[in-house]
């Protein structure tokens, strides 16, 4: 018995009403809207498989627009993924269901990434793009030969970060992303032309991309531009025309069906208008039936490539990257030991580029890149040749001056496995990536952020370039790892930790000016407890001084100064708090020892430092923006040197 | 004695080298390259009196390519500004000298924003020129009749905020608004061919705008294209195609002139080259004259405007508008008054409503809007009417899912002055607009931000709406203040507050879901404090609860139940820390007692609150993501109700 095109769809619409009834909230416009759209893609282009979700040459799908997550959870359910079940889906938007309010990557597998922040979906989708040709230049056709479909609403392309993750998709010439554009005139506050008055196919042209158009809710006008998308050689945006919650008799066409559950009237009309007559959470066993079937599309070509990746010359090295496994044979031990035979005074940036010459030649995977700041960074090391669209075996991106997409498109290469991104740009600009930074924590994604230039050592550029309160912000982001190495050998040891987290992100921190080695013995890697006794006091303990990055050289200063005074002093590295604040209170308390006068130099803001100095302690740092002016000059003006702090220190002794 | 185009152009290109050479920092390239087109703009178009830099009607010249400064520093020195001096050019980018590394509003006049954030300067500018047509839409062209030039460079335009920006004032037909892009395909990296391959002049044809290109070194070429986009309706984009480090033979037309400076021997060929044979910092006689007489081009059309102001009936007004000054009758004593006597149970997103219906009444010149969540911002008075192309004189601005661009735009309308701008977005999405937040705050902006849905009491649409760090995060931004009311009269008293202030931004974070009245008095604004006793202990105290926003209601159930128990507790709301940290130690002391067990209630990060609670307080908050979930049962599931709270407030009672 053959089932209608418009059932199969209308399932889908009947999941995404029903769902969002039975939580009392969601968006049904989308999923109703764009429920043909998916059906196509789904049953005849998109090559996946349900038994395997996590095939590594899958096609890639990305919700870009999940506030439609409805769609995806109908999507999964009915083409046979194991999860999310029917009782998930009742379960849609309550605590403990898969099914969030948003698409979860970590919560479901089938979900490629968490959408939800507009605009992300598509620029995290032009970074697994990258990966799988990249993986492709390695692997070739036989294990890398997939595509990268994406559904965007007008939100996605009205953001900024639309415009630089499509600039960099032209440029690189991507031609296996495919955007499907629920064109449907509606956003949240009414129809378009309130804030739009945009020729979106012709920026996207203007871009490099390839633009066709289809009904979206025609199937044969829908397969035909998925088919022409797919042939055409760049990026290509599908116009899909459609109507937002299509079949709600009163509420199609409408932002009134964008964000709230239709209610129970127009539930039940719209149910004889699309001709389901089924209760709520049923759908007939011939349309499940012809679901499954289109779940079990990929049986066969998955088993052709699990055979040709039997016997492929390169199938340790390949399963090794897609398992996020460094190389068992790469250690930074070497380089270290070569750094404590002969100290370095360098800036920490050059001290990353010294660890990446090593960290590139051992680990094949890692792709690096800057948002237009190369030399300044310190991302690019020798051997690397530049991805490009002539050659995407390099593994050097030259990202443009586009911060956030930058971010985002190492969150979507991160999710798609196999590489190991790192970018960079100045920490003050981390603000620009940030909305990035926060998804790569939120999505376990392996990206490493090198954020150089990290206080007012920069100097002359001034206050907009000067981070004050960076550090301490991108510290509150929860399951982002924030490193501030003080010397080469710290760089080296933060660069280790980062490269072996498998389940989140790392950013380090780094200086432009020079800072001399401090750290003469390596035996084990100190920064992987977040912080340490660099210094210990030789008389009497009666202060700690606690610093990160540049000023652990002015603790050191200090102390020296205190000691010589005869008042002992501890210094204190505290490279990483996420790692120190997860150490047992024995060790806490051993570094920071209770009942002695704690002292934080931090060159940006001083709120949080109460953490470890205590209400009694003294914090130094700059809770201002900084100036401009070369960078000794302003550590004086703004009296973060020993000289400044010592007195002050030995004032509070006193008290 | 006629002076040349060229010696005009190189007086511009000699202190752009010489200060870059004697900071040993800076970018000459920029100035070097757009000295041509700078010198025509000046010179023929710009309505400028450096006699009365802050004149109403003045053209507003933006140099979005901030770290270009030379070129303004420059142009404002030779055509007569008081400030920079010569001296102060020498002392370019050195501690104390108002010509810094990036262009500051704050330390010169003639300086509109403060660039080097690339993109934000176009963004303001758009916001500028709205302010402009609004200002003339209720004053007319007698008084209010300029335009917006912007210098922009590659960078500018390759950010994802030119998109939102772009496509705002595409759509908003600012015709006023000129972009002048400097075309020398050079980035940091290299040349842009590096990383985009975009028909930039397609695209801003596809936004809306009207495109026109020139030679950027013939005056012929540029006056005829200036000519060209003064005389279109739509924003303009002048395409000059420019050599960047112009006349610099050897650095000309590469990334080596971008940032850094020239050298000795270079500097000494390419005064040769540009027949400039005059030594370091020195300007000819009869070249600073032209250039001085430029600066006088607008004393009569000034002078005529004066005349019109003296004689125009709406005089006090426009002065009161462009002063920043508040109506003198306004006040919201009547709004609370009306609140106290019938006190009101609503999310403090409708009190935030319900204030603005009295402050939109009361103070004309505020223009509101939302990055497309009107309904959820609650931004939208009754009275207020759309701005848009067809009518610029309304009120709210539907801005699109434009988070950055708002921002920036709203920045551009504060510092154009005579408008007061406010726009929403949830608060999770302030990272979004964060740089131009920053940038509000280190400008002295008078922007509001509404950031509404502040924690997980937002529900179910889960981890990806909902702040954690956020509110943290803001607080961290130097001269930002950040509030967060916790009923109806809080909400007023905060709204007084953030329109009271002239010189900083304000952001108020507001509740998605209702809470309780529980100011019964408002005979002075103890908001303004920061932090105040909402309850005080009415057996012996042993604890203060602190708590801000939803949370106080929490903070007060917890009381009540300590009380029962016979345990006395205080409860502090704290709106505002920016403002409880500026009152003396003894307001301070006297809220948050020394020696009484102290605890932070917040559903946000706990990072931070030690400053209050200290060390051996208790924290309750939210350290990792949220989740999906009705918004009562998230507080449940995370231990923030006074039921989950109150135990261990006892348990420490008893430690």
């Amino acid at each position: 018995m053959t089932v209608s095109f418009a059932d199969r769809a209308n399932a889908i619409r009947a999941l995404a009403m029903d769902a969002v009834e039975a939580a009392n909230s969601g968006h049904p416009g989308m999923p109703m809207g764009m429920a043909d759209v998916a059906t196509v893609l789904f049953e005849r282009f998109l090559k996946f498989d349900p038994a395997d979700p996590h095939w590594a040459d899958r096609d890639r799908f990305v919700l870009s627009a999940g506030h439609g997550s409805m769609l995806l959870y109908a999507l999964l359910y009915l083409s046979g993924y194991a999860r999310p079940t029917l009782d998930d889906i009742r379960n849609f938007r309550q605590v403990g269901s898969p099914c969030a309010g948003h698409p979860e990557n970590f919560e479901l597998a089938g979900v490629e990434c968490t959408t939800g922040p507009l605009g992300q979906g598509v620029a995290m989708a032009v970074g697994m793009a990258i990966a799988e040709r990249h993986l492709n230049a390695a692997f070739g056709d036989a294990l890398v030969d997939h595509r990268t479909w994406v559904i965007a609403g007008d939100g996605c392309l009205m953001e900024g970060i639309n415009h630089e993750a499509i600039g960099l998709a032209g440029h690189l010439k991507l031609g296996r992303l495919i955007v499907l554009w629920d064109d449907n005139n509606i956003t949240i506050d009414g129809p378009t032309h309130l804030s739009t008055s945009e020729d979106i196919p012709a920026r996207y042209a203007a871009t490099g991309w390839h633009v066709v158009e289809c009904d979206g809710h025609d199937e044969a006008s829908i397969a035909s531009a998925l088919e022409a998308a797919r042939a055409d050689d760049r990026p290509s945006l599908v116009r899909c025309r459609t109507v937002i919650g299509k079949g709600a008799p009163t509420k199609a066409g409408t932002s009134g069906s964008h964000g709230s559950p239709l209610g129970a009237e127009e539930i039940a009309c719209a149910r004889e208008a699309l001709g389901w007559p089924y209760p709520a959470f049923e759908i007939p066993d011939r349309v499940r039936e012809a679901w499954l079937a289109t779940g079990q599309r990929a049986a066969e070509p998955h088993a052709g490539w699990k055979e040709r990746l039997a016997t492929h010359s390169d199938r340790a090295e390949f399963a090794r990257r897609m398992a996020g496994d460094l190389p068992a044979d790469f250690s930074l031990d070497d380089y270290v030991a070569g750094l404590l035979a002969e100290p370095k005074k360098v800036a920490t940036r050059k001290a990353s580029e010294m660890a990446l010459e090593a960290i590139n030649a051992g680990v094949p995977e890692t792709i690096g890149g800057s948002a237009d700041l190369t030399g300044s960074n310190n991302t690019k090391t020798k051997a690397l040749q530049p991805l490009t669209a002539e050659d995407y075996s390099g593994r050097y991106l030259y990202y443009g001056i586009r911060e956030f997409g930058m971010a985002a498109a190492m969150n979507g290469m991160a999710l798609h496995g196999g590489v190991i991104p790192y970018g960079g740009t100045f920490l003050v600009f981390s603000d620009y990536a940030r909305p990035a930074i926060r998804l790569s924590a939120l999505q376990h994604a392996r990206v490493a952020y090198v954020m150089t230039h990290d206080s007012i050592g920069l100097g002359e550029d001034g206050p907009t370039h000067q981070p004050i309160e960076h550090l301490m912000s991108l510290r509150l982001i929860p399951n982002l790892d924030v490193y501030r190495p003080c010397d080469t050998v710290e760089t080296a040891e933060c660069w280790a930790l980062a490269l072996e987290r498998k389940d989140g992100p790392s950013l380090l921190a780094l200086s432009r000016q020079n800072l001399p080695q401090l750290r003469t013995e390596a035996a084990e890697n100190r920064c992987a407890r977040g912080a340490y006794r660099l210094r210990s006091a030789e008389t009497g303990r009666q202060v700690v001084l606690i610093a990160s990055g540049s000023e652990v050289e002015t603790a050191v200063q200090a102390r020296d100064m205190l000691e010589a005074q005869g008042i002992g002093a501890d210094v204190v590295s505290m490279p990483c708090w996420e790692r120190f604040d997860a150490q047992p209170q024995s060790y806490r308390d051993d570094v920071l020892p209770p009942g002695v006068l704690r002292v934080s130099i931090e060159a940006g803001t001083t709120m949080g430092w109460e953490r470890y100095t205590g209400s009694e302690g003294l914090r130094f740092g700059l809770d201002r923006f900084g100036a401009s002016g070369p960078a000794l000059r302003l550590f004086e003006h703004f009296g973060l040197t020993a000289a400044a702090i010592v007195p002050q220190i030995l004032e509070r002794l006193k008290a």
